[in-house]
């Protein structure tokens, strides 16, 4: 990296212009790649003031944590006066308790109060993701006013493309866009050309909704209100892509049995993510209590000696099997549910397609499975074999209806006890497949082949 | 609903203004639910002209094919007209040919020109899903006559509020955003308030790719060039968040072993369901032989009548607790790859970092499981019971260590021979895993046991 070279020679008349000429987001990640923390407010102090405040938004939590360490008050003062509020709240939220005391003494006496009033807000709601920072105008006044509006205030504003009407008390009456203005003549007042069926959200909405509202209608902002209607904030498009980023990560991390982190991979300590995947890991691992006991309760019919090992040998098929089966059909409905196209009330409509899917699947399996314990697995040659491949696939076609009944079910009852139901995903339904493709494995085996 | 009752009735005077001030994307749900094919068109002609064709655009594949069916010549050469580019393209690409011919029929000259160029693009590729409908300004205009040609233009074109400078031969200059145009001086010319330091990307580029370079920037648009530097179209951020949404819903379906679809989950017919999900589960079924022949050859060892039928039944729990190990690992690796956050370069310093952790986790485990088989399981009272609970733990640490190195290991690599790594993820090498540690467990067992 160039710019890393000039700042480790000093050269900083070669690195203010190369440095001036960049993008916020790209400088952030420079500046999480410098090793040496001395280097960091040097560079720091290269910056053009609001390039300075933009690249300290976009970086990590460690750097910003590094760099803050190393600036002297005023510094710290100079930033915290570029920040939009929304990101001042975030970095609240993130920084350690000496830093934020550090933070919040150089703040002003609004911008703490404003702090405090979003830090009310319940974590994961609209509220605490919010800005205040948007263009409120009134109905009365002209297009051409509503410009001058517009650019008097703009520099502090989140957006200015979409613009909200509100009447003396707050109330939310309406929307323009930027568009709107441009196109409009100059002289039209904007209770003429608003538009007055805003979708909007309500401060204790769960940010993750909220963000999908923006997605699904594409809007560039949506209105916050508290329950009088009053608008008091809006969330913008860029939060809700990483609302929405963060949910997926999330998401995944839960459908593979490990709790979620903030962090990226390469940035979290060995400690970390042991802690992250152990809890899962050992519930699990408990629970295969209950396999262990089954087998041992069948143990005279799974070691009948005529048949050899050949009914212990395909356990692993039959759980497998049913595991992948049911797994299918949870990562469906949980993805279905976090897209809304799922609902509670589709309880039924799903299980009833599951039912058909499972039948029309098993009997595929079932018929592959028979061929195969016939076929590769030989069974063709032993005492009884074709009984035995048959006990095997009915036990594959009954494993496979109840582990997709169970994939489908559970992530729905998860939701309606508002449960996430990314936490029922895969390894949760596995085990439970694990234990039920057993059961009923035994109960044919036991029932049919005990009777020979 | 009200609508659909209103429709039902055939009250049309009442359903007007009702649908007339009704946003696109609710109003395209409203069309979804309509079972009765003759009503689609009723009520699609009550709709004002732009907001009929903005409510095609937000339907799913199936409305709008149901529906196109039913317009006549005049009304769909209407739509077609008040269709943006890029949503004629996705139009085209999703229907079926005879729709295709009619709508092609209806379109214009110039729009046919245009659907020809953008499906040359190779599917999945940042030409694909650009617009070629963005504001182009010249350097040398100023601020007061790019305002006039964006007021010209503005109606047309799918985003006005970041505006592009080219020169005469199209070569992107730099770009103005509508807020720099309102805080400039009118007399500026855009030469001297344009940013030169435009992020861009290539149009054979990877559409994932520009739609994760538009959240990380927070961008609302990004333009498209060729290899001449030629602006050819923008993606704007509302496509992003699609296609960064699809992307994830493709990656959890991979990641559960189906083939990935396009279509919401309750749109999708049963038999396709089974069509998406058979292929994985009979691959890992047949696959499943291996674990099987393990199990056969060990079958002297595994049933010794001394230890009954112990050795058995703690399959499950080495299986299950490997292959939820394996998934953990490669569930984190593959959303870090999505996002950009592990790169293949990163191999060495990722496989360290999950040597480290399975160490750990694999001794907090393997102790956990030899007090479980020890107290639970009651191998206490067992002859040689230590023996074989030390046997089982020292299989389920060293299958702990495998798993998560093949869980880490395979993403990584599938990315490297571009293979999609979550193709990779779960059922596959829980697969991989119980083979694994099934063999581990029958070398142990039969080495350590079989002397005793």
């Amino acid at each position: 990296m160039e710019i890393l070279e000039f700042l480790a020679e000093r050269k900083f008349a070669a690195l203010k212009p190369l440095v001036a000429a960049m993008n916020a987001t790209d400088l952030a990640r420079i500046f999480e790649e410098i090793e040496n923390e001395r280097d960091l407010p040097v560079l720091f102090r290269i910056l053009p003031k609001d390039l300075a405040a933009e690249t300290f938004v976009e970086m990590d939590g460690d750097t910003k944590e590094r760099l803050l360490r190393k600036l002297n008050d005023g510094e710290l003062r100079a930033v915290m006066e570029e920040l939009f509020l929304d990101d001042t709240v975030d970095l609240i939220e993130e920084m350690p308790a000496s830093v934020v005391k550090r933070v919040l003494s150089q703040s002003d006496e609004k911008t703490r109060e404003y702090i405090n009033a979003i830090l009310q807000y319940p974590k994961d709601s609209a509220g605490s993701i919010m800005t205040i920072e948007f263009v409120a105008l009134r109905k009365s006044m002209t297009v051409e006013q509503a410009f001058e509006r517009i650019r008097k205030t703009a520099i502090d504003k989140e957006t200015i493309y979409t613009c909200y009407v509100t009447d003396p008390t707050n109330k939310l009456l309406g929307l323009v866009t930027a568009k709107d203005l441009l196109l409009a003549q100059k002289s039209a007042t904007l209770g003429e050309i608003m538009n007055e069926n805003v979708i909007y959200a309500y401060t204790e909405d769960d940010k993750e909704d909220v963000a999908r509202k923006i997605a699904d209608y594409g809007f560039l902002a949506l209105p916050i209100v508290d329950k009088e209607m009053r608008l008091v904030g809006i969330v913008t498009v860029d939060d809700a892509m990483t609302v929405l980023q963060e949910e997926n990560t999330e998401d995944v991390s839960k459908m593979a049995a490990v709790v979620p982190t903030d962090k990226p991979y390469l940035k979290t300590s060995v400690w970390h993510i042991c802690v992250h995947r152990l809890p899962w890991l050992l519930i699990l691992l408990i629970s295969s209590t209950f396999s262990g006991l089954i087998i041992s309760a069948n143990e005279a019919t799974l070691n009948m000696p005529i048949y050899g090992i050949v009914l212990t040998a395909c356990m692993p098929m039959l759980m497998g099997t049913g595991g992948n089966a049911g797994s299918q059909a949870s990562a469906m409905i949980i993805r279905g549910i976090a897209l809304n196209e799922v609902r509670f009330s589709d309880l039924w409509k799903v299980v009833w397609k599951e039912i058909r899917v499972s039948v029309l699947l098993g009997a595929i399996l079932a018929a592959a499975c028979f061929l195969k314990t016939l076929f590769i697995d030989r069974l063709y040659a032993v005492q009884n074999g074709t009984i035995v491949a048959l006990v095997i696939s009915l036990s594959m076609f009954v494993t496979i209806l109840f582990a997709k009944l169970i994939g489908t079910a559970l992530p729905l009852l998860a939701k309606k006890i508002r449960l996430d139901p990314a936490v029922v995903a895969s390894p949760f339904i596995t085990t439970i497949v694990d234990v039920l493709s057993l059961t009923i494995y035994c109960l044919f085996a036991v029932t049919i082949l005990g009777t020979l």
